[in-house]
């Protein structure tokens, strides 16, 4: 099986690598790999490399086209043509798959190929193929996760040090943990593309990302609200959840509240956590790494070993039709803001504590917009969720 | 695919309403059960029931057998009889998978079928199935496992309420979590039946179930000992673990104590809990429910389904020979005991508080050893090992 991998970043090298190295694993003889796709200025740095892609598509002993170059363009295109030229693909690129997943498929189908993407979400674990053999047999009506590694860094350098998020953004930034525009991680653009991807399989339909799904990331969080937070017993993380109840689902990506003992809070570093609820298997969650050079490489070796045994992944069409309703469930918050929150919703249980407020039952579309509202008054506003499992002091005590 | 299922108690019936309720799956015309196999008193409750296994092994109809008997024999005799016959075999009985998986996938291999054991250990958890698929690309040099699900009620239940052992091994005997025997579940022996399988597929060897494997249990844990540990913000686990390191492995069953925080104390209930190491995926675990009727049948439904799907599983050979070695690793351990333990290990770091001895550095095998010998003085003793991990108060403070 003759691979081209498009794309010699982190991810692209990391595929090589396992490839190559035959001390990694016992299929050298099977795969190998024909090109690599690079720019025109690093295509003599190595005898794969190149960077006429029509090489790629049109020679005949390339089975599968390994897309690791991120952002939307040209990987769409390029997807899409190897999908075309009769090659299967797999990629990582959780932007691009969130957007077109339902395309992609399709044209796979018509061109007699594969397209997987079981790198996208979740990095090393192996989340999608365990969410599709689930849905062998089950319905699932709940997805939940951490699903970035750098704002889960983070977070919990913040509580573990009590250093300041600039400071903690910058040290990462330093590390290579976070892009130099951090966007993506830390305002839950990237959880919001791998929700969208797993609510599609789950819920055999095709959501898109976009205003209309609620997300709120963690710009705003100071040393203070960890301090907070800490004082309740309470540990803060940016999650993603899906819940979906007859014809409609929820979709909300928001800083969340765990009590230590609960398996969010013990989700640390840059790990992953990802779980679904189905009919006959229960829970089920997995936690592992959410990205980097082999974890991720390693992901997307397992869909080319898949389409080398044949092991076909489950058939979804993404055809059903749901309507999006985040008014459906009532939890608990807390908002931290300077702006009059109170006057904004006189009809709820509100007690204030400095310029913190617990909101008691509150649906998750109206708290949204209230804090949308009040950010024009209070650009540093902060609001987190209560999980249902946690230990609420401003109820329990 | 026609089914037979051999038994039809709590598991057995699970696997039987998951094939016939077309409401729980899309795959009812594709597979039906055409036998259940009982004892001769039940015959006559249904028209699939029958007590005659040759009636099962000479219909050649018969794709795919299920054993959910449990016991060693005559489950291990009917499985390979059904081996023998041509028929495929899924099983969730890891008493007869850990003493003769080799012997199993040898006759399976001979004779052209699959023998597959997914719901042998973890339950609903997917562990097998991602065991096998990391082996697909790495090495694998550590499992981890918190693989019995009554053992985690009853400490979980304990840590929450403050009970005694014997009042909540009766609640959990009266639910029905618990068996009338509880050995297995509380000495240990369930988990050595279940690190025994993972490790064979993990390191390509086969280590059978016996006395040479230290285990110890959580029969003489005390409603004290869990005040004990919960005033040094501990919280205990019985856990199965093994690491390999070159030609030699350890292997142990031991309590094991987390600090919260750690996503081991985040396992509550009867969940259960397991993860691997390996070269390029990293550390990635599971979480879900290791038993019961429809998660456990759930299990047995993908091994018939990957059957169905052609979907082959790793082949291994389980060939390697590795020296089992608990010398290696050097560990914390507290032990309560009235007896003399100081004489016993006078070249150690030991800490004494009460009947509590905190003892720095010892190896497992060690440790083992001494509170056996320890044990003809002292029948109630007990013991746990501190995880790395965990906030260790005796060096930390």
């Amino acid at each position: 099986m003759k691979i081209a991998i498009l794309g010699h970043g982190t991810v692209g090298s990391g595929v090589l690598k396992i490839i190559q190295d035959s001390a990694l694993h016992p299929f050298e003889k099977d795969l190998s790999v024909k090109y690599v796709f690079v720019r025109p200025e690093k295509v003599d740095q190595n005898e794969l490399f190149v960077d006429d892609y029509s090489t790629i598509l049109n020679d005949e002993e390339v089975d599968v086209v390994v897309e690791v170059l991120g952002g939307l363009e040209p990987a769409k295109t390029m997807i899409i043509d190897a999908l075309k030229h009769g090659k299967n693909v797999v990629t990582a690129n959780k932007a691009v798959v969130a957007r077109n997943l339902k395309e992609f498929d399709e044209i796979a189908e018509e061109n007699g190929v594969k397209f997987y993407f079981e790198s996208a979400v979740g990095g090393g674990i192996p989340w999608i193929i365990n969410l599709e053999r689930a849905l062998r047999i089950d319905q699932i009506d709940s997805i939940h996760g951490i699903l970035n590694g750098t704002s889960n860094y983070i977070l919990d350098t913040m509580t573990k040090t009590g250093q300041s998020f600039d400071k903690v953004l910058k040290d990462a930034q330093d590390l290579g943990y976070a892009e130099a525009d951090p966007s993506a991680d830390i305002d839950g653009y990237d959880i919001e593309n791998k929700l969208c991807i797993s609510v599609d399989i789950a819920y055999n339909t095709f959501v898109k990302p976009g205003d209309h799904l609620l997300k709120f990331g963690i710009r705003n969080i100071t040393d203070e609200d960890i301090k907070y937070f800490k004082k309740h017993n309470l540990i803060v993380k940016l999650l993603g959840r899906s819940f979906k109840k007859n014809n409609s689902f929820n979709f909300v990506v928001e800083p969340t509240l765990y009590t230590p003992g609960q398996i969010e809070a013990g989700i640390h570093d840059n790990y992953n956590f990802v779980g679904l609820r189905g009919t006959t298997i229960g829970k089920l969650t997995f936690n592992g790494q959410g990205a980097g050079e082999f974890p991720t490489a390693h992901a997307l070796v397992q869909d080319i070993l898949d389409l080398k045994a044949n092991n076909v992944h489950l058939k979804r069409d993404f055809n059903e039709e749901f309507s999006l309703d985040n008014t459906t469930k009532k939890k608990n918050y807390v908002v931290r803001t300077s702006a009059d929150l109170e006057s904004k919703l006189p009809e709820y249980d509100i007690q204030k504590d400095g310029n913190y407020y617990h909101i008691a039952a509150i649906d998750t579309q109206k708290i949204h917009d209230v804090v949308n509202e009040l950010s024009s008054d209070d650009k540093g506003i902060f609001f987190a969720c209560i999980s249902g499992g946690a230990y609420n002091p401003w109820i329990e005590k």
